[in-house]
């Protein structure tokens, strides 16, 4: 099973990564400076968690891979966005990237504000083209676009802004994550199902395993900001306790934020289990966020 | 026929920010902040031309008022994110818009940035809600992501970035303002139509109105520029020039670069001939593009 998986992820992988390289622009479509960096940031690298929660829910409602393809790339861009104007000096300031120079640090800041822009359109873009048919494409831009709007992603990126060198309470920092990260895996797996049959079935079990990796994904995020190292990470290490921001293992401890990864797994696994066997992609992948393979 | 195009116009502009009023989130909604800025990005202020240019078109096609309001919300979205993030330190550093202080000088670079990032989201938000159905969804997102992406607004806002201090030919300067300006602005007529019924029977002549008008509101903009002050013109005066960006009076020269708009406008006014009387409030609004009473 464990090389099933593996097996299946390297395939994921690579659809994703033909499927971003085929729904960017070309670089020879002016601006052809413009359409470079936006592959910069997007391609050969990348987890790819949000693609591969996509495939792995749509498998349950035996979406068409050709179709899940679309959604995971505009899942991706909207990620990468984000990740662009994040690095901004006005934002996290963070000259490293997957471990390369950051896009404002390689095509200048101009630039870089540009490429997020264009990025987050692209999704929107990608989203409205086939093979999606025109019904699927407004749920899936709709879905999207909530995700990733000032009542998510980019919501809780302003939370986490406000919050610099202040305290909040635990309540406060759990809202801050489901929006800023919790909400755009959360969309990939509704996605994921939205692309095939009878998404509705699925949709409690698949939020509340959704939210239980989302927020263990950032509990992880935040132990391994105290206790790894930048070459590992692929970013600068160390980053939200040096700029004093409240992180899990600021207000929780280490010990009780490890503690809350190992609930929030079992969680996961527990939503999972009425949908049998055919989670098992999922329950993988809960696997890989908690161990942070992925 | 003129008190009856005020009339209307003026009618617009307040559906307008009434339809922005509830299509933005509440400031009650958290983060609070964020939403402030955003209205504060959008509300109250505005010429509304692409609004307008929407609800005439729909006028045409038989499109209801209520969901133009929808589609004029979203343009309008597009249109102040692309203000906010231009007027960033990064890019053109402009601290005065709408005749107060930018975004990024009231509430800061970091918060300036979100709010655009937001306000591009919110647009996508605003086109997948009722009252429009969910194929007339999917056909404006696409239209409106097409306009504003790497290939159209953003594309061009990149290649006016790599035009400062070096010359463009008459061509490239065009093609820049077909990208940055026109595309939104031709968008703006095109989605109107696509509200209504049977929009590809207008597509020709509005395609070919458009394509005239966005290129006369740009050599306008070029003229203000070196002819209008800033209190006129709520923004500062002079700036293209200072920054030694090529304008269409720096390459062809002020005469030439009147006699154009002058051509420009009989070409809408000539795209506009063949639908009659029902087109009277576009070519009402050609005028005013012209005449930047509006």
């Amino acid at each position: 099973m464990g090389t099933d998986f593996a097996i299946w992820r390297q395939a994921i992988l690579a659809r994703t990564e033909q499927a971003l390289e085929t729904y960017l622009p070309a670089v020879t479509e002016p601006p052809s400076q413009l359409h470079q960096a936006m592959r910069y940031a997007l391609l050969g690298h990348g987890k790819r968690i949000r693609p591969l929660l996509c495939h792995a829910a749509g498998l349950i409602t035996g979406a068409p891979s050709s179709v899940l393809d679309v959604a995971a790339a505009a899942l991706e861009m909207v990620h990468a966005y984000s990740l662009v104007h994040d690095d901004l000096p006005a934002m996290d300031n963070d000259d490293l990237r997957h471990g390369k120079p950051a896009v404002h640090i390689k095509y200048g800041e101009a630039t870089a504000l540009l490429v997020g822009d264009a990025l987050q359109t692209q999704a929107f873009i990608t989203l409205t083209q086939s093979p999606l048919e025109l019904v699927q494409q407004a749920i899936l831009v709709r879905e999207l676009a909530a995700a990733s709007g000032s009542q998510g992603m980019a919501g809780g990126q302003m939370i986490d802004l406000q919050s610099v060198g202040g305290e909040l309470s635990l309540a406060a920092l759990e809202t801050m994550h489901r929006m800023k990260t919790g909400a755009l895996l959360s969309a990939a797996v509704r996605m994921g199902a939205l692309c095939g049959q009878n998404a509705d079935a699925y949709k409690k079990a698949l939020d509340d395993y959704a939210a239980a990796i989302g927020l263990a994904f950032q509990v992880v995020d935040d132990i391994l900001d105290v206790s790894a190292n930048s070459a590992t990470l692929g970013k600068t290490a160390g980053k939200d306790s040096q700029n004093g921001k409240p992180t899990y293992v600021s207000v929780l401890g280490l010990e009780a934020s490890q503690r809350l990864v190992k609930q929030l797994h079992q969680q996961a696994q527990a939503a999972l289990a009425p949908l049998g066997k055919q989670a098992d992609w999922l329950a993988h992948l809960a696997d890989l966020v908690i161990e942070r393979a992925c």
